[in-house]
């Protein structure tokens, strides 16, 4: 009964907040008047308030309430009763430590497998893998734990950015940071560019967008997949 | 009896590993025959023996034998007697997990504070701050503690990278990422540019190199400071 929509990134640029996915939006959330909304994530370190502010205004162009959890006395309660869900973007550590702190992981897990559709983008994207071991964010808290909602089989890499060839810089490109993963890790790994996402109902796993992604598994080549590929076979 | 150079990269563009450097390296290891290696941030996953090998290559060339900490079967005693200690680059996560798995947080500190010449470059000098939490790495293992060395008082950020103004990509910068730390922190954190490194002898800690670093204090706009600046009081 998996419903979701994993999304690389909030907004693709020059546009508005959630913009270019609005219409998919619409259909996603086409049983939910209200979404629950999660802005654990605090970009910029903005406050809960002002970050679901940003939601709002922009589920109202499709006729959608979206509320905020910190608003609720009773945030499992909130998660468990939810029409819907929708995880913001932001530092990934500090979303995960919440979710402990908050002890949501089972609940979110609990809801989402029982039909609640789910959207996440970018951190709230990247807790959807087996583990936050390949998110590109600063690790500002401690979590007590890596291991995330494990919705798909596979690790997120959001926001994925191909190696620029003319750069000086030296510090690692994220295809050698992901390789790296590999050396302790054996999950998959999906590079979601910038305006794709991956559309899941049941265990079937569709690249959605109009980029193509890249895949990144134990021990091969990393490889391209083009938009529509079903990837419910990785694992 | 601190005597740290604290590098931000082991390599600049268009130069070998470590060549940059070398000069001041052989003035900093002037008393030292034999040079300790710690090979744990294996860069693009390189066995120990094969990171060796690349740091034995370098210091050859101003006459220093290298020996891999790896190829002792006391690591800590392999500390408490070394005659200077490199730590080197590659991913900060697996590094410190392994610094805690073999228990050598401790001797690391004492063997350092008594005077034992260290250099660190890139996962090496974010070791010397106080806690990781401002290393650019992705968290591909999951180490017992996110607390570092202390060997100065405040957070590295190497590989400092200014915000590319041209960029379409969506992903936060390193500046907005270092602000998010202050979020949730309030030591300082030195954004040390390629190139860069700080010389701390005893309590000195001078900026050396040819470019300025970018310091951000807690509740401050962030400040350049250019080279031979005396950051001694930043805490």
């Amino acid at each position: 009964m998996k419903n979701l929509i994993i999304a690389s990134t909030s907004t693709i640029h020059g546009s508005g907040y959630l913009e270019y996915i609005l219409p998919t939006l619409a259909k996603h959330f086409k049983n939910a008047n209200t979404i629950l909304f999660v802005p654990y994530a605090r970009p910029s370190g903005i406050s809960h308030d002002q970050y679901t502010e940003i939601a709002q205004k922009a589920f109202k162009k499709i006729n959608k309430k979206v509320v905020g959890i910190h608003t609720f006395k009773n945030p499992i309660e909130a998660v468990t009763k939810a029409q819907a869900i929708f995880v913001g973007g932001g530092n990934t550590f500090v979303l995960t430590n919440q979710l402990y702190v908050n002890q949501l992981i089972t609940p979110m897990q609990n809801a989402i497998k029982n039909g609640t559709p789910y959207l996440g983008t970018s951190a709230g994207s990247n807790i959807c893998g087996l583990t936050i071991k390949t998110t590109n964010d600063m690790p500002i808290v401690y979590p007590p734990n890596f291991n995330a909602l494990a919705l798909v089989p596979f690790n997120i890499n959001p926001h994925y950015l191909d190696p620029d060839k003319k750069s000086k810089h030296m510090g690692e490109t994220r295809e050698t940071r992901i390789n790296e993963f590999h050396y302790y890790n054996t999950p998959p790994v999906i590079g979601l560019r910038e305006g794709s996402w991956l559309q899941v109902n049941n265990n079937t796993i569709i690249l959605k967008g109009e980029l193509s992604a890249r895949i990144f598994e134990y021990k091969k080549d990393a490889y391209e997949v083009t938009p529509e590929t079903n990837l419910s076979d990785l694992k």
